[in-house]
């Protein structure tokens, strides 16, 4: 065995040679971000080994780091094993960090109204003269106490079974868990003496790459602590289409069997940080996507993936925990968020939980990008939903030099009018090795500004700059010279990958229109847009605008929901009314077939330009392009 | 393998060698009488063999048979071992008798509201222009074939993850069982194509020495099938109080499963004979008493057997048939009856369901009489119950000559008032060998009337005939002189003998004055008495109330139940609204610890003449006894 030490927290764990660090470092209940699942591909899982023998290879994954850092001892986490006893550097910028919680507006608390509660309950044994069961004893106790109705509390013979001998060995004094179900109450636990103070509920964002756990304290409605893991599903597959394949082939057991483990590995750290007994979380509430909800319960998804796209089940589903394998009270159950379609999921019903929109009068729109978009417009009374291929290029696919937001990816730029030299930022500040999304979308509204590129994404080659060039069939923009780069050769943007981008900007947008147009509404009536996911946490709103990514509407209006899947698992745990109305906005929630609409086609078409055909629909942005190409002459 | 044929049926069994009887024609569907559970002690099972090879002891089981039937191959079927092949023949009398069903008055039919319905419905396949998930098309199917709403069908998981293949296998053709549950409906079943006619319940009581089990079309609502099989638990213990000792002793793991293997055993037999597949069974209803229902459920019952004697549950459960073994359709659910006490248990909610008096204005007064005895008093507005220990002098325990109702018992009697000479008959007509408990309340009436004894049970030695005399301690009555016995030796009644019998009558009746007192009522103010069980079936009711064991009413108010027990069972399982009562019923029902009233020991006292010290209370017997008395002289 080998001492890991983490610093700076100086949490110390024991294990077995050729552990890598993150292992480790999970069963020390730290939460690295490890986005690609600990494959060695994102980058992200930074530490610095400050001692001892370790084994990483630099040929491999050298080109995350600067000659510098590596100096320093840089290294993957989850690419480097242990190799001796180890003192090891946890950059604050590699944990997970804690989601703001938002609710209806910031400053509002969540309303805590938990499903599960514990009494402690002290009863008269019996006697001859009063030789009433077990059970009734206990029943009546408990609703003494403040809890339900005796008559009300279903009693599973789980918990029958034990009553007797937890009742004798704790001497009549014992705690007994109630929890509310569809028609009643649940006896739920039963535990000798006093442990009301230990009840604790898990909200679970069960994603295809990255899980996420909140634990609760269902007692004072705090959190108790944060753990995330990746979705160890991906060894079957990385993307959902490749697992649903494994699937198909060989069958949907050790999908299952994954799905739950990874949900365990993060609650088992929660706990463990936090110090609390698994067996004291009595409700797990999960959001994922519809396959990936199908897949936890052991649903088959494989309908999903071929024509005509139907899920087996779209309501919430409550299961008990032991059925599928969830690490928690063996009396706990989970509760599943419901989806709408295959492609508008539990995750994306969590997002709507998250902005709360469905409980207002003013419109919001919602949009969630990643390789696909899921978009949602509505209010409290109505709701339209669809979703659809983005392409990779907003993530930095199809783009020459574009790559994920990680290490040295350029996530901000602006355009000096005058030279047409960039100004730009890197993630870690080191040399530029390619450009992320956030990146894509400033140098596309930057170069329109600029004058550099018209309203159709063409280069304007007339223009006399070194930088404005044609190198094999496109023209390009240098955005690096080689040696300002990590990579040893001009970074530029070519006309090909401004086409793709454009695209892509253009399905969400048309998507955005189709829904307006099925409800009747102008983007005057929105009041709010909502970014759900990573992607809007480093987006430039104006210059999403300026591009006509989304309508038009004041910056102001526009907000940043983060993790929304996760935000909302915690309102729907802590808040049994909530969840009660999931399947009632899922069911409100109507779902538009963008392939089956021509209304799609026709504004995807309109969309293809910068920021639309229409530029009456971009007030402001037409206002802008005129002043630059004035300035500009 | 041997053959086995048995007559008159001409049903063939292949066994091994060495199998018993007994097995044999279980495993053909026979259903043979076994009071002792197989264990050569009651000698019910008689049949014939008529050629073949068996083993037979006949030093130690001929004594249930007079040479004249051994010669004809009479055996017991428990006892014998097949050696070759055989042609067995089996009497009408060794077979169960189907219970006649009795209601409110036996020409009421049971209201038939089954809670288990089946649907077929026939789809749509999914179609990209109708991509609904395969859950909400089922639910919406079957509510569109008239089941119920499909927002309100609770679908389990198992059920669920089975749809998309079944709806897919079948080209869209479904049969869903549809279960009423608390608080709504549940999918408990989903079959390819139309299975609609096929949808089995079962009914059972779960005594401690035998198993019976009715199975019940539920679509047709007719008993489609009847058997019944020992308890398997006898191997533990002969008696309820040996074998929740053996559990305490070495757990309950193997009782519960030796009662739903017993359980099991019934059910498979009647489906064998009827033809039914034991899958098609949905719901398994069971009536049993406290000790035996959580027993089945696994639930310990150990603290039922020790002050202050409290059972852990009385309330009616509903749990899944696979929890506790039952085999049935794997999704389908098991219903104990509810209890009031340890003492009165579900076996007694369920003869009370069997005579109705639970929805009679009238009052009733139910008696079931074995070693321990029940009685409840009341009507649909209130009932008063108890129990106690009635000793074995009643079954033919505690007396000299006393047995079981087995061949050669005498069943019935009477004296010859001038000549003394009793004239009886005997079990299967043979030469007598003891006297059973019907044929001892005869005798104790009969020598009442005849003077023979008095109103304290004391042999008047005044009478001078030889039939009364004194050998021993005690004086004693000949009822057969040793040429006409069996048995070789003077078959008497001892003064000692009629002493118990009078203490064990005198604690039933005592009861029934106390729950009467309890009520304020008077014995005119009870409408029908009923006799539960087997003791009644054989009873003189007039004798039993010349001797005082039942309040004095007319003879044509006194009922015989049967086997109250599974006719209650078949009430609840064929008719829902039925069941939901039971709780409320159990709960209405006062318990009366009879140890602890002082009244009991007062009226017991009084209760301990022939028929009681105050004549006044049995007006019919006193006017009979002075006409008796006058006769005499």
């Amino acid at each position: 065995m080998r001492t890991v030490t983490f610093l700076p927290s100086y949490r110390k764990i024991d294990v077995a040679r050729g552990t890598t660090i993150l292992d480790a470092a999970q069963r020390a209940g730290l939460n690295l971000n490890v986005v690609c699942g600990g494959q060695g591909k994102c980058g992200k899982c930074v530490v610095y080994i400050q001692s001892g023998k370790t084994e990483f290879d630099k040929e491999k994954y050298g080109r995350f780091f600067t000659p510098a850092e590596l100096a320093n001892g840089a290294c993957l986490a989850c690419a480097t094993l242990v190799q001796g006893d180890l003192q090891v550097m946890v950059p604050e910028s590699t944990l997970i960090q804690e989601q703001k919680i938002l609710v209806e507006g910031e400053d509002n608390p969540i309303d805590f109204r938990p499903s599960v509660r514990k009494y402690f309950v002290e009863l008269h044994p019996p006697t001859l003269s009063d030789p009433s069961p077990d059970l009734s004893r206990l029943l009546w106790g408990i609703q003494k106490s403040g809890g339900p109705e005796a008559e009300k509390m279903y009693v599973p013979l789980e918990v029958l079974r034990v009553i007797p001998a937890i009742l004798r060995h704790s001497d009549w004094k014992v705690t007994a868990t109630i929890g509310l179900v569809p028609g009643g109450y649940r006896l739920i636990d039963l535990q000798e003496n006093d442990t009301s103070g230990r009840v604790y509920g898990a909200a679970v964002d069960l994603g295809s790459t990255t899980v996420v756990v909140y634990l609760w304290n269902l007692v004072t409605g705090k959190v108790a602590g944060v753990a995330s893991n990746y979705n160890k599903q991906i060894g079957c597959g990385e993307d959902i289409l490749a697992r649903v394949n494994y699937a198909r082939k060989n069958g949907l057991t050790r999908l299952q069997a994954l799905a739950a483990e990874s949900i365990n590995s993060a609650i088992t750290s929660a706990c463990n940080t936090a110090g609390i007994d698994r067996d004291d979380i009595y409700e797990v509430v999960v959001s994922g996507n519809t396959v990936m909800t199908h897949m936890l319960l052991g649903i088959d998804p494989a309908y999903m993936i071929a024509e005509p796209y139907v899920p087996v089940v779209r309501r919430a589903l409550s299961v008990a925990a032991s059925r599928i394998g969830i690490a928690c009270n063996p009396n706990g159950g989970v509760f599943a968020f419901p989806a709408v379609s295959d492609f508008i999921g539990g995750d994306i019903i969590a997002d709507i939980l998250a902005c709360g929109m469905a409980d207002r009068e003013e419109i919001s729109l919602l949009i969630d990008i990643g390789t696909n978009f899921e978009v949602v417009l509505g209010n409290q009374e109505w709701m339209f939903s669809c979703a659809g291929a983005a392409g990779p290029a907003l993530e930095g696919g199809e783009v020459l030099f574009g790559m994920r937001a990680n290490p040295g990816a350029i996530e901000k730029i602006t355009i000096d009018y005058a030279t047409l030299a960039p100004k730009f930022t890197t993630i870690n500040n080191v040399k530029p090795r390619g450009i992320c999304g956030s990146g894509l979308i400033d140098l596309l509204a930057e170069l329109l500004k600029a004058c550099v590129i018209d309203r159709m994404g063409r280069i304007n080659t007339d223009i006399d700059n070194p930088r404005i060039r044609i190198t094999g069939h496109f023209p390009e923009y240098v955005i690096a010279w080689a040696k300002e780069t990590d990579i040893g050769k001009d970074l530029v943007i070519t006309e090909n990958d401004i086409k793709n981008l454009i695209m892509s900007k253009a399905s969400v947008h048309a998507a955005c229109v189709t829904l307006m147009k099925e409800a009747g509404i102008s983007r005057h009536e929105i009041s709010t847009i909502y970014f759900a996911g990573a992607f809007g946490n480093y987006l430039d709103k104006k210059n999403a605008i300026t591009i006509g990514l989304i309508p038009e509407i004041e910056i102001g209006q526009i907000r940043n929901l983060g993790n929304g899947a996760v935000v909302g698992s915690n309102i729907a745990l802590v808040n049994r009314r909530v969840r009660k109305q999931l399947d009632e906005i899922a069911h409100k929630i109507g779902y538009i077939e963008l392939n089956a609409e021509t209304a799609f086609m026709d504004e995807y078409t309109s969309s293809s330009f910068l920021p639309h055909t229409d530029l009456d629909l971009f007030p402001g942005v037409q206002k802008m392009l005129e002043t630059c190409r004035i300035r500009r002459g």
